[in-house]
């Protein structure tokens, strides 16, 4: 049963065999572990976001693939699971990329092949960890002593099998020595700045400031920002990218602040297939996220889950292979 | 005991000598009215936000201030809670001058006069109610049939003794007969647009969406905005504002997306005092505000109420003398 090693990050495992994942709605009170019994119930997590993270959703699947594979099925029947998987969230692309990896392998098998699906899921979450790794290395270069840091959403260790994106450019950072300090939107609807990224930030010992989304822009103006690095759900072509919404008015205020705005993601973000940003689909989540209890019940509501930053405004994409800008992207694959 | 005739608006009403406040932290969910019986008491509900909106603190202040006259204080005891009532909060420039309006009528009474004070209070309300009609009809010319409009706080009827500013131009412009739709930012942390003016607008029959405050820069890049119209709590010579926290970012947005920007104020909001926005003291709240039950407890927090947005930014300053640029403002007054 179990085909390959254990594995672990924040959030998800890999343990005998069995895939847990940490149920991050429930973050930062209670840290719950949920085991992924079918592709089914993994699908419904990534939807739900009890598992989150462009990155990380993509080795989940894999993960939860790998194991699927182990139970009798057929390949026929698996196929349609890792189709359901591959549908689970549009706009990432990390998503499809880890799951057209483990149908590649399903397909290379001309007998059906169990261990090698959970060899492959076992790559993929310990290369995600070495993609971070790098990322983490290029982009810490451009954190200096001192800088105050802002970022939005999570793109930390739980948003990856690693130590995160744009939150380990900043983990590295600190982890060289430098003295940082680190601005977290809050990253409404769902909060995942407030619950996920400051308790992150917590446990990595690292000093940090919570504000809301509609504060950032005022902080620059004042001053206390030196740098941005936020993540990527999925990169076009021409470095136009979606990300958690708000990330786009993050970016605009940093233009009119000549505050140096980075992306950090894995250079499996990019998604060449996309010429724009206008041909990446976007997600449109429930109205009550946004409603709360704050709003009258009947309250109409428009709640997409992403935007797309024009890669004019990118200083910078850091990722595994080095920082490119925008027009550099597409000749570097 | 009756000095002046009763008067009310949406959310303050004189009434029998009384002074009645809707409390505004318990909407849309519950329309409480509360009694204010003392200056304190009218302090503390100004504070907590049970009464907000730049212009109605100052009304209800005023109202305050004359009914307190009537009930047999001395006049030192008096100008003792003018002064208590004129710094409950420190950002909005009316508090300040209508509380200095009643002090001056104090002053100029050889005897003390408390129903002198009564009909300044009355005046006071009644001509907020007559400026909301004419920043109205200003600001309705600018809304053209079928375009949709960005609000953001609450600037409406709770907001003022009257129609409201920015509210009360989208409502003058629907009575108008122009059909307009009307996008809200839900502003954090306090909700005033998910809980007050979505309210607000529901009551009045506008059509109406819900966004966070980090939606609006994408709903403008889909082109979905026509026209941003926004309130003030204190305007500077040389037309910089504050306004509810992230203001400023929806005008660094709608500068990038080219959407006309405009600011709905009284003319008394016009500050000649201030030469500029860095010298509007700017309120900072309660880190609770911002950590909700969703952040890490410890979480440090940084909460300004309000922030400044440049007067260059501003297409428009929409008063009841009519609507003027920044570098016109001071030669209006």
């Amino acid at each position: 049963m179990n085909a390959s090693p254990d594995i672990h990050s924040v959030g998800l495992r890999i343990e005998n065999g069995r895939v847990l994942v940490l149920d991050q709605t429930l973050l930062p009170h209670q840290e719950i572990w949920l085991e992924s019994t079918s592709p089914q119930v993994m699908a419904e997590m990534i939807h739900v976001l009890r598992v989150r993270g462009a990155p990380l959703i993509g080795v989940a699947a894999a993960a939860e693939l790998g194991r699927f594979a182990s139970t009798g099925v057929s390949k026929s029947e698996w196929l349609e699971a890792a189709h359901l998987l591959r549908r689970a969230r549009p706009t990432a692309v990390n998503l499809m990329a880890a799951v057209d990896r483990m149908i590649s392998v399903a397909g290379k098998s001309s007998n059906w092949n169990p261990e090698a699906l959970a060899g492959e899921a076992f790559r993929i979450f310990s290369e995600d960890q070495e993609l971070c790794v790098k990322i983490g290395g290029h982009g810490a270069c451009l954190i200096q002593d001192g800088d105050s840091v802002l970022t939005h959403c999570n793109a930390g260790a739980l948003a990856t099998a690693g130590i995160g994106t744009a939150v380990g450019v900043i983990a590295t950072a600190w982890n060289q020595g430098k003295k940082i300090h680190v601005y977290v939107d809050e990253t409404r609807p769902l909060f995942q700045g407030a619950r996920l990224t400051a308790w992150e930030l917590g446990k990595l010992g690292i000093p940090h400031t919570l504000i809301c989304d509609n504060m950032a822009a005022s902080l620059m103006a004042s001053g206390k920002v030196q740098k941005i690095f936020v993540g990527a759900d999925r990169i076009a072509a021409n470095g136009d990218f979606a990300n958690k919404i708000g990330t786009y008015g993050v970016a605009l205020a940093a233009d009119y602040h000549k505050v140096p705005f980075y992306c950090a993601a894995p250079y499996t973000t990019v998604d060449l297939a996309c010429a724009s940003g206008n041909q990446i689909p976007i997600e449109v989540r429930n109205p009550a996220e946004v409603r709360l209890t704050y709003a009258p019940s009947e309250t109409a509501v428009w709640n997409p889950a992403f935007d797309v930053t024009p890669g004019t405004l990118v200083s910078g994409f850091v990722t595994d292979r080095g920082v490119f800008q925008n027009h550099d992207l597409a000749s570097n694959l």
